[in-house]
C-alpha cells in the first residue's frame, strides 16, 4: 500500500503541510530540527516514496532532461548519449532516453511522450528518415512548450537550437583523400537524400568529384541504411564494378563492407581502398585500421547541454553551432600510380 | 500557457468530464460522435497537451518501463538495451532507459528515481560493483512497490526476478580452450570480485586451470574494469611475464589489449593467444577476430521482459533464468607444441 504524506502526518502528530516541507526541504529551517528528524524517520520506517510526478506537477521543474537518440548500437550515438548524460549531470539534471530505431514513424511520438513526462527540456538526435519526412516532427516540435535543442540532424526551413557537423565537408575531406591517392573511379555507399546527413555527405562527395573534374556515375553509388547490413549488401554489386575505392557514409556501413569483401577474397587495400565516416574506436584496434572521418561526440554532447541549459535559464535567442569533423588517416587506403 | 482541460470544455460548451473522457479514449462510445470530434479538433487547435504525469496518478499504469543499464558504450549493453525495447514494444510499452556508468553510487539512486517516476516496472542491470557494496540497492530494491527483474547481475543472499548467464562457465571455456591448444602459462584480465561477473568468471578461470593441474600465479593476472582502458594498461605488466595466453574477461579488455600489443610490437597471435568475453560483433570485421564467448543478448532481452510481463500481470512467482554461453572460435589463439 502506497504511504501517503497523512499517514506520515497523523503517526508523527503534526499537519501534513509540516510533512510535507521537511520531505520536499530536509533543510528547511520552518520546522524545528527534532520534528524535523522525527518526521524524516517516520517517513523512512513507512518506506515512503516521494511521488516525484505528483511533486513536478506543483513545482513544475522536474530536473530531468528528455533525450532521443535514433539508434544506441551505433557507437557514434551511445557515444554522444553517455556525453550528454555527464554534461547534465555536473548542471545538476538527469535523462531520461528513448531509442527511435532510426524509425523516422517513432519520432514525433517520442517527442510528445517525453514532453509529456514532464521533462524541462530535449537533446533531440531525428532518426534518419526526418530530412524530408517530417511533417508530424515538425508538428509535434511546435507543440513543446520547454526548450529543446536538435543534434546531429535538422531540418531545412526549421529554426531550433541546433548543434550539427558539417557533413558536406567531412564527406569532401574523404573523398578528396582517395583522389590525392591516385583514384579515380570512386565508389560511394550512403543512404539516399531523405536523411540530413545523407544529403550533405552525398554533395560533400560530388564536389570532390567535381572539383577533380571527375564525372559522376551512378553505378558506382549504393543505397541503404546507416548500418553494417547495408555495406555488406552493398559489395555484391559494387565489387563487380572497376572501382578502385569506395566512400561509405559511415563506419558501420564500411565494416560491413570488409567483411563481405573478406569473404569474397578481396583485400583491403591491396585490391580496393576504404574510406569511412565517424572514427569509431574501433577502428585503433583493427590490424589495418579504418580511414575515417573524425567527429567529436563530446564536442556535440558538451554544446547541446550548454544551449540547453542556457535556454532553460532563460535565454530565448536560438543558437545553432556547426562543428568541423576532421580527416584520420589509417591502412585502409593505398596509393596507386597510373 | 498550459492548455487545460476546462479550456477546452468551455470552448467545447461541454462538462470537463465529457472531454476527459474522450481525450483518455478517443474510442469511448460514451459520447456522441459529432460531440467527440469538435472536442478533438479544439485540443488540437489550442495545442493540448495530456500531461500523463497527472494522468498516471489516477489511471496507475503508465506504460512505461524503467531500464538501468550499467554502461551504454559497451555494445553488449547496448545491444541488450535494444532488445529491451523491441521486446517490451511488442506488449505497448515504452522504455526509459538511464545510465550508471558502471559507478555503484548511482544504482540505488536511479532505481528511487525511476520509481518515483512511475514506471510500471524495472529491468535493471547493476554496476559492476555491485556484488559486495549493495546495501543501499537492496534498501532500495526492498522499497519498491512494482515488480522488477534484475538482468545479468545479481547479489547473493538476495531474492528476486533475474536472467544471468552462466559466467563461471563461460570464463572456463574460454581458459579450457586455450590449455587444449597447449597453453600452461596463461594470464587473466578481470575486475576484481567486488563485481558479480568478475567473481564468476575468476571462478571459471580458476577451474579450467585446477582441471588441468596448473597452478595460479598471481603474477599473471591483472585488475581493473570492464573497460579497453583496463586491457590497455594490463599488457604493461603481463607482457614483461612469460605468458604464452591471456584470457580477458571480456572483449573490451582485449581490444585495449591488443592495441598495447600492437604498440610494442607484439603480434597476436605469434607472440600472445587471447581469448575475450562477450563475442561483440566487431569480431566479424576484424582480419585476426577474437576467439570470444558469446552470450545471446537479444535472449536475456527477451526473457527479461518476458518475466516482468508476467509480474506485471499478477504473476508473485519469482523466477531465474540462467543462460548459457557458448566458445566462438577465431585467430587470436595459436596452438603450441612444448
Amino acid at each position: 500500500m502506497k504511504v501517503r504524506l497523512k499517514d506520515i502526518a497523523k503517526i508523527a502528530n503534526v499537519s501534513v503541510a509540516s510533512v510535507s516541507i521537511v520531505l520536499n526541504d530536509p533543510d528547511t529551517t520552518r520546522i524545528s530540527e527534532a520534528r524535523k528528524k522525527e518526521i524524516l524517520a517516520i517517513a523512512d520506517e513507512l518506506n515512503y516514496v516521494p511521488n516525484t510526478a505528483a511533486r513536478s506537477l506543483v513545482t513544475n521543474r522536474s530536473k530531468i532532461i528528455g533525450a532521443i537518440i535514433p539508434d544506441l548500437e551505433n557507437q557514434f550515438f551511445s557515444s554522444f548519449a553517455k556525453s550528454i548524460e555527464e554534461h547534465c549531470r555536473k548542471h545538476g539534471y538527469v535523462v531520461m532516453m528513448m531509442n527511435t530505431h532510426e524509425n523516422v514513424e517513432n519520432d514525433a511520438q517520442i517527442i510528445d511522450f517525453l514532453h509529456s513526462r514532464g521533462v524541462d527540456g530535449m537533446i533531440i538526435s531525428l532518426s534518419g528518415g526526418s530530412y524530408t519526412n517530417n511533417e508530424a516532427i515538425i508538428n509535434s516540435l511546435n507543440k513543446l512548450t520547454i526548450p529543446y535543442v536538435l543534434a546531429d540532424r535538422t531540418m531545412d526551413n526549421f529554426e531550433a537550437n541546433a548543434v550539427v557537423f558539417n557533413n558536406k565537408q567531412g564527406e569532401y575531406l574523404a573523398t578528396k583523400h582517395l583522389i590525392d591517392q591516385g583514384h579515380t573511379k570512386i565508389g560511394y555507399i550512403s543512404t539516399k537524400k531523405h536523411s540530413m546527413t545523407g544529403h550533405f555527405r552525398h554533395l560533400g562527395y560530388e564536389k570532390a568529384l567535381r572539383k577533380a573534374g571527375i564525372e559522376i556515375n551512378e553505378d558506382y553509388i549504393s543505397y541503404g541504411k546507416f548500418d553494417y547490413e547495408t555495406g555488406y549488401q552493398a559489395g555484391e554489386s559494387l565489387f563487380k564494378t572497376d572501382v578502385t575505392a569506395i566512400a561509405c557514409a559511415n563506419d558501420l556501413i564500411a565494416f560491413g563492407l570488409i567483411r563481405r569483401a573478406r569473404e569474397m577474397g578481396i583485400s583491403v587495400p591491396e585490391d580496393i581502398s576504404l574510406v569511412g565516416f565517424d572514427n569509431l574506436y574501433i577502428n585503433d584496434i583493427m590490424e589495418k585500421g579504418l580511414t575515417s572521418i573524425d567527429q567529436n561526440t563530446n564536442g556535440m554532447g558538451q554544446a547541446s547541454v550548454k544551449i540547453l541549459m542556457d535556454a532553460i535559464n532563460g535565454n530565448t535567442r536560438l543558437k545553432k553551432v556547426v562543428l568541423e569533423p576532421t580527416l584520420k588517416i589509417r591502412q585502409s587506403v593505398r596509393k596507386i600510380n597510373d
